[in-house]
C-alpha cells in the first residue's frame, strides 16, 4: 500500500464507477486468489454503497466470491491495458500461474484479508450480499461496499482528476476484441444557472 | 427517424453499452412520455441481449416502466450534455412540460409504441423482465432488448467509431454535480499475439 493511496469517503465511494470503467473482480479463498476483468460493473446505492457485477459461471473468481463472500472491484488504468486483457481472457483453470503471468501484483490493505491489485486507481472491498435467483439466474452479483481506496494522483477530496493527471491513469471502457477507449475529455454543465 | 439510423445486429447490441456510458430512460404509458438520465445503467446478458438499469422510486420514469412493461435506454451525446443533465434533474411530476423545456424530440420507430429521444446515438428497445423483489429492494430493473438502432456516424458494422467520428457524437458519462466525461481515445491491445 502506498504513499498515494487514501480512503475515499464512502458517501462519495459510488463515483469510482459512476463513469462506467472496466473493472477487475479479484477474490481469495482457501489460499487462491484470483483477478478477472469486467466491462459489466454498476453502482447500484449511493450509501452504503452497493454495486453489481456479473461473473460468467466458467469464472474461477465466482467460485471464490461465492465461498469467501468478498471481494474487490477495482478501477484499472490505461497503463495496465495489456493486464486488464490479460486477466479477462486467461483462466486460472488453464494456466496456475496465470497472474504472475498477466503482470499482477497484489498488495494489503490492513484489516481486509483480500486480494489489491497495485497499480489501479481506485479499490472497492465488498461484502457479497447473497441473492441465489440473481446469481444463478442472471450471473448477478450485488455487493455492498464495506471500504474504498483511491490513488491521490487521479481521485483526490470525492472528484476524479483525469484532466489534469497523467493520461496513464485514464481509466478504461472495454468494448469487444480487444479494443478499449480511455475516458476522455470533463465536460460540465454550469449548475448555477439551474432553474 | 433520420436516414443515418439503422438497425444493429442483435448479437451486438451488447457493445453499445459494454463501455458504460451515462443513459437516457423514456417511457410511455396512457398518452403520457417521459424522459431521464440514469447513469447506472449496464449490460447484463449477451444473446439475447440484456441490461440493468436502476430507475429511483421518485422517478416518474418508474412508473411508466412498471406500467407499460416497455422502456427505452439510449445513448446520448456530447452535443446533448445540457439536455441530458435537464432531464435528470427536472421532474415532470413539477414541470408538465418537462420534455419541452428540456429540448427533448421524440420520434418514432415503425413496429414499436415508445418514445425515442432524437439526436442520440443509439437506441435500445427494452421488455421489463419482472423481478418485484430486485425492483422493491434495489430498484434494479432488468430488461431484455427487443430492438437495437444506431446511427451509423458513430456505431456501424458493430462498431463503435469515436475516433473518427465528430467530437460531438462522444458519449456521457457522469460523475456527479453537473461534471461528466467525454469518451476519449481509443486503446487497442493485439490480439493476434495472445499465447
Amino acid at each position: 500500500m502506498n504513499e498515494f493511496i487514501a480512503p475515499v469517503d464512502p458517501a462519495k465511494a459510488y463515483r469510482l464507477l459512476n463513469h462506467g470503467p472496466t473493472v477487475l473482480v479479484s477474490a481469495r479463498h482457501d489460499g487462491v486468489d484470483n483477478v478477472m476483468a469486467a466491462a459489466w460493473a454498476c453502482a447500484l446505492d449511493f450509501m452504503p454503497a452497493k454495486l453489481t457485477v456479473v461473473l460468467d459461471k466458467i469464472a474461477k473468481t465466482r467460485e471464490l466470491v461465492e465461498q469467501s463472500g468478498v471481494f474487490v472491484i477495482q478501477v484499472p488504468t490505461a497503463a495496465q491495458l495489456r493486464l486488464t486483457h490479460d486477466v479477462g481472457t486467461r483462466s486460472l483453470s488453464d494456466e496456475a500461474d496465470k497472474l504472475q503471468r498477466s503482470g499482477v501484483e497484489l498488495f494489503r490493505i490492513p484489516g481486509h484479508d483480500l486480494p489489491f491489485v497495485a497499480g489501479c486507481s481506485a479499490w472497492l472491498a465488498c461484502r457479497l450480499i447473497p441473492e441465489p435467483h440473481n446469481q444463478s439466474t442472471y450471473d448477478l452479483f450485488i455487493g455492498e461496499v464495506i471500504g474504498a481506496w483511491a490513488d491521490t494522483r487521479v481521485f483526490k477530496d470525492g472528484h476524479w482528476h483525469f484532466e489534469t493527471a497523467d493520461p496513464a491513469w485514464r481509466s478504461l471502457h472495454y468494448i469487444a476484441g480487444g479494443h478499449f477507449y480511455a475516458i476522455g475529455d470533463a465536460l460540465d454543465v454550469e449548475v448555477a444557472d439551474e432553474k
